[in-house]
């Protein structure tokens, strides 16, 4: 039920977080496509955990093994299975956890939806899971290539710094720094503030922009399946999600219909919007603008101290997490961001495609 | 495609805004379960156009024609068809419309995409489409008062005027204004706001708040199919909604951990939050505390004056919309949100029980 | 649940067989394609009970009333709605019904399932379920048309009276008799099987072919929605039906692999099998010969005379069917075989255009 | 699209013959079922090529490795994934078959739909791909021996040997023998019927009886998702499948209906009939009898000898299959419509429990 998303170009996933592997099948990738290997690890690879101070320690080579689907280079049209083993997987870190729930952690909520969980990290709940949806999209990315459309995402926000919409940023700068931010000085910021949340065994939240250009118009579908509603329950579906904006968002929510009006340029056969408030969208449908929408994180709930929580019988108990976790998860939350949106955007492109004879 | 909702509890609807009719069929209705069709009447009343100043002046009886799966006022568990007629359809209104494209509304891009559209009041792409949701959601209410869950929505802001979280509301009162606020003092100023930007030819966007009592822990599928992920698609699903948050939302992005620490107190076999941050859902399961978000509304793009555009050549060309509208669609959106709330609740419920023998 | 049928042309029915109406919503159907109301309701009128004196005598006039996604004549890609309305209900005929289980009728297996039924004329299991679907298929084949596509069924056995295949076949006489069969002779045959059997108060079973011309190959998904396998369901979800044979069917079974070797031929790029066993269909994919299936039917098994049954509390009583009842439910069913094929046919050919960019 | 199968208990499937592995994700799997691995093993084995002269020699271990969904010998509710490693593919034996259309196979097809096509072994068209429902299924028995629902698969027929129905079977016997017939006489016969034919270089056909007992009335969706519709499609999705039947199935088709009446006998609150002709379904629901159908396969294609067929451009060729291939399908067949029956009924079972509150 829950493991399976997208309605042509599917990603059904599995793994727990100290089981013996992540993985997933890819269905729907189209026939004849020249498929990159090594640059979907290398994709996969911006999202590993252990490659900075502020992301988990835990050491995961995340190899990504390719099982199915490519032939000679290219994709067949049949399912792309793949498995991530799970390495660094010190179980034993979680005895401790095994009859609490942490809390604002998913362990309660599963423990009462299943009645039995793996403890261990999370289990299924774990943000390990994204590696899944990072391989499924960075696949997806190969096909919008060959469109003409790029998926883009990058940090505007962890704790109280913010970079500023407007800002003319160069987007190769995002990878070169450890919280994925484009604006290098904004980025510096973003790092001082995060060492010193960890320093105090504090966390951080922030949000996540994503921007898609090269979108031809008349992707999404109409009432339920509309592009918005579909990013948006990619976007919420992320751990630790907790708003979505659509182009200019809740800021629209307290202007006039005067102060939005936003004016229309014939150009090409198709149209431009001068400010674009919608994010590229209307009435669920591209309009041939940019796309785009910011996701908001939570901060960790994991605090790096000791924490009063309540026991599998219901007494009150106090634990140090102890593990090893993320200070803040926006900076990984980038690479997921970006697969999801591309695992919608090529949805909607192939549904499109159905539209006609 | 996208006019169905839902996995187990599924509306599939349709309807152009100047056709015929509007209707759907809801299936996976469970059997057995008394509906009481007037009180469905009665739901889908308080959604209708006409009603006040501030909606459309649309004259629509909204009669709603209930065709199978209710046999002797009990729900057969086969699929409920319905019709609710298109009455006061003034199409000749909307033939100055055929060849231009609205700013900010869906006319090109459905254009676009399908390479013909009913232009008669946006066709399909009319807000009137949410009357076939509320008619669902109706249904789907009279289901989950037998599970002893509430759903709520109402008006948290239209314009420049909120209302604060926190105040203690009588909810009985959100039905009594025509702006759906239960805080009548602030209603008579979203009323005041709504008069004023009419006077003007302008108009207002805001939020609507849904809140969701006697939720088990339990409810909502894994990693994607996640309660709040169908929640903000659901939502974002509704024509005009910009932004969504879940729990406190987008406030905790800029809060420390330790700030957020939320704690858990044993409750009669569950647990209760101090804060309850998260809003009900951890992991995208519902821990049984009380689910609430937010869902921000763009404001109506379609002004009460000359507004430049262009045609479907490509021409910049003066046009004045006439037609009847909202000025804000935020007091009749509150039916459709929750409306949606409902089905998505209870396709969960129904979802949940398939995770056990 | 089992009220919708496909992927991306997706029909959604309902409807009681005795409630106020029959309906469905056909979603998927490709924009800007010329749709001929007239020519629905000519080929829902093929299918009309009280027509000929071996099919029911309700007199049902099945007026299709499309209520959305058509404008000016073509289609909008958005969903068409319809009804039909139920006239000729004489309930009261269903009364003393109320409490028993009519054997080899789903009345048991349904009251079991759901706890309640609609005990006149079988509510949802009666074959007035049918008439959407073949709305739907006529829908379907307007578009199949443009594609160079034809459904043709026929009947082709009723009781022991069997059409032989290899007859060389004018389709075109098919509905030119009450029992659909294309060759004039035993189509005689037939008829007086049936006027027997009514006579004796007795019913009849049959058999039901489907060929498909003009079908490209390339069309059908691999491993579980194989055409063959789309085809099967379809075809064992109409009301009576026994057996499904795909091709040469269940004669190969019996056959050596030298036997059914078939030579293929190239020809314009493609093959040309000589014999065609497989009918069409490998691996799950149309290879571009013609696609033939046959269908069998069971007899109706409510007889016109008195019948031993059980009731509800488990006691054997005796009851007399009453009502109006198709002698065998083959001749009708051509219709429905043939709507059934259509949609199938569409839906695998909107799918196949997602294997590529 | 076509790689996943089932509506809440589903399998997404994955591989190809000669790629690096097959595989697959279970979803749906209930939580808190004791799951045997040892036991998923020795079903997959009774499947597995290599074991005796009439079935490919290929030497396949076809070692299990589930990857996630199971914890301390319980299922988690999670996805199961798994692996399943391909071992022996001599690929090189297939270097002739890259440039040719075998006869009666999927090549042509394949080629035709997607453009490109892995020829090593019919790549994921090959039979080989059935093994990932072999273990999909071994799981669903798990949790169908839990309710006390027992699937039975055994061969009726291979080439012009024929089991009689109505023979008292002792179904230990099934898999004693190497074409899992539970009458040993008759597998003595089959036995020599395929040596013959292997001896001859020739090929058979067959048929697979499937017995199903300890189902509660009330399984099975209404209309589209019959339970025979699913198990119709579930099973001519099986590579070979040619035809089905359903209960008495094609007997019925020209029988009286007079003949066909089936006494009912209250029996324990629920109902027995005398002949159970309809084999255990009534419009498309279980009645609570025993359910069963037969499915017919016809003979493989490759012979051992040259055989005339056609190139990639068009030009006859002859050429020698070589490989190792099955003489006769249906031994191996056997465990895959026991697997296939046994998902059907499990999914059914779970979406049953969304029929009441």
């Amino acid at each position: 039920m829950g493991n399976t998303f997208g309605n042509i170009f599917k990603l059904t996933s599995f793994g727990e977080s100290h089981g013996p592997a992540m993985g997933g099948v890819v269905d729907g990738m189209p026939a004849g496509i020249k498929i990159d290997c090594d640059k979907v690890q290398r994709i996969v690879d911006l999202r590993r955990p252990g490659q900075s101070q502020v992301v988990t320690q835990r050491d995961e080579p995340d190899r990504v093994e390719l099982l199915s689907g490519i032939f000679e280079g290219m994709s067949l049209g049949t399912p792309i299975g793949f498995v991530v083993r799970n390495r660094d997987a010190r179980s034993s870190d979680y005895d401790h956890m095994r009859d609490i729930y942490r809390p604002s952690h998913a362990d309660y909520a599963w423990q009462a939806k299943y009645g039995i969980r793996d403890h261990r990290g999370g289990g299924r709940a774990s943000a390990r899971e994204t590696v899944s949806r990072v391989v499924a999209g960075a696949l997806a990315m190969q096909v919008l290539e060959q469109l003409g459309i790029q998926v883009l995402a990058y940090t505007t926000q962890i704790g109280n710094v913010v970079l500023q919409p407007g800002s003319s940023l160069d987007w190769n700068k995002t990878w070169n720094n450890a919280v994925r931010c484009p604006d290098e000085t904004i980025a510096r910021c973003m790092q001082q503030a995060l060492d010193e949340a960890r320093a105090q065994g504090d966390t951080l939240g922030g949000k996540v922009c994503c921007a898609i250009f090269g979108v031809k118009p008349g992707l999404g579908e109409p009432v339920f399946n509309k592009l918005n509603a579909a990013l948006a329950q990619a976007m919420m579906s992320i751990p630790a999600a907790k708003s979505f904006d659509m182009g200019a968002g809740r800021a629209l929510t307290s202007m006039r219909g005067s102060e939005t009006l936003d004016t229309m340029h014939a150009l090409d056969g198709g149209l431009v919007y001068e400010h674009n408030f919608s994010g590229g969208i209307q009435g669920g449908i591209s309009n041939g603008n940019n796309i785009f929408m910011e996701v908001g994180f939570k901060p960790v709930p994991t605090l790096m101290r000791n924490i009063d929580t309540i026991d599998t019988r219901g007494n009150t108990v106090t634990f140090n997490p102890g593990g090893r976790h993320d200070v803040c998860v926006v900076p990984r939350a980038v690479s997921v961001v970006q697969a999801m949106a591309a695992m919608v955007l090529l949805d909607h492109y192939l549904l499109a495609k159905t539209n006609h004879l």
